[in-house]
């Protein structure tokens, strides 16, 4: 008998907050859009002031999670989704190549499982090694002039636009884990070192396959199938 | 020759705003998503809270017009939105009978004129009388446990929508075209034929890589890319 998947489960991880208005101000958005997981990294106190801002969603701050690193954050996660109103124009462009939270929304509740959905700095956003690690980069359309969103407006228009979409869901596929991901960029990888591949290119490109991956949410039939091509090139390859 | 008609213009009215942090918070959101006028009903001091809030958008403040009552600040707009996340119950229902917001951010964009956005309190939203002079009643769609959203948050999921409708946003990547994705699934193909791929499952893998690349839309620079470390590892098979 087919079972069913479980339904993604949303996490909103902010990276070291600083001002704890903002993060009393994330509680209640949450709670206006029914999610309740909230993980902090290395934050600043959660004061009067951040209760006070949180309004009736004080239980999601007291059931808020700590770390004091990004990694411990999120190694638990199925699947991590950077965050940004900013696009940047610079060289580093793959790494922010990204998808638009209109589509991201139309698609994300194929994933079952722990869904991070991680919000920078108050002044520095993320750092390019920790959107590195993120399954997709989101993009929240704003003003060219002014693109710099308050952390809990970001949050509450996020959480909107999946709040919206969740009731219309479509059947889910069953997505692929972690492990299974890391597994499908290091045959990648190793595609890349038995072809000769330039050296000053290969992290781009692998961070690339990533984000065409992350956007394409394979199915764990797909994982496989695709393994299996990847694995008989290899084997090719390397045997001669 | 047919006149264009002028384009609707958005003005935010905050009718009693009572914590100054709120006000400075909407004039950021605004500035996010380009919308300038701001009117405000019996507001309480602009101090530097406020400003601080702001960030850059200051001159929104500045140029923010005060009213001593609602029917003052509406009288020269053409087009009246009262807004909520909350839906009465009681027999005033005719009232409140919403529009939803994805509804009306489509629609809005017909009206051709000045269209005041309308907030209530932080605390008792808008009196009936006022939203009785308001030509629509918005509604928010929030959760059912805790509907009731922040002030500048409920700005924000406004003007947000109402910008993603506006210009249907800025193109999104440079998406391949139809031969692009031709020869890519073509080499994809190759790929199988050149590691002795089973016969019988070859279409239904390459139909499975069409569909993990249609889902990720893959840009130009991503196509080539991709096709470049085709090209190398089915060279390295070939070769040898």
């Amino acid at each position: 008998m087919a079972k069913k998947n479980p339904p993604s489960v949303f996490y909103i991880v902010l990276i070291e907050p600083k001002y704890s208005g903002n993060i009393g101000a994330v509680a209640r958005a949450m709670m206006n859009f029914d999610v309740e997981k909230l993980y902090l990294v290395n934050p600043c106190e959660l004061d009067n002031v951040c209760y006070a801002r949180a309004m009736h969603a004080t239980k999601i701050l007291d059931n808020a999670k700590t770390f004091s690193c990004f990694e411990d954050a999120v190694k638990n996660l199925d699947f991590l989704v950077a965050t940004s109103s900013i696009e940047s124009k610079t060289d580093k462009r793959h790494l922010r190549n990204p998808v638009f939270l209109e589509d991201f929304a139309e698609k994300i509740f194929n994933v079952s499982g722990k869904v991070g959905l991680i919000f920078g700095r108050e002044d520095y956003g993320l750092f390019n090694e920790e959107i590195a690690d993120c399954d997709i980069m989101l993009k929240i359309p704003t003003s060219e002039l002014y693109p710099s969103l308050n952390l809990s407006h970001a949050v509450t228009i996020v959480l909107y636009s999946l709040y919206l979409k969740k009731a219309s869901i479509p059947t889910r596929r069953r997505p692929i884990g972690p492990l299974e991901k890391q597994k499908l960029y290091e045959f990648f990888e190793q595609l890349l070192d038995n072809t000769d591949y330039p050296a000053h290119k290969k992290e781009h490109t692998t961070i690339m396959f990533k984000r065409i991956m992350g956007r394409a949410m394979p199915s764990k039939w797909e994982y496989h199938t695709l393994m299996g091509v990847f694995s008989r090139a290899l084997g090719k390859i390397k045997r001669k």
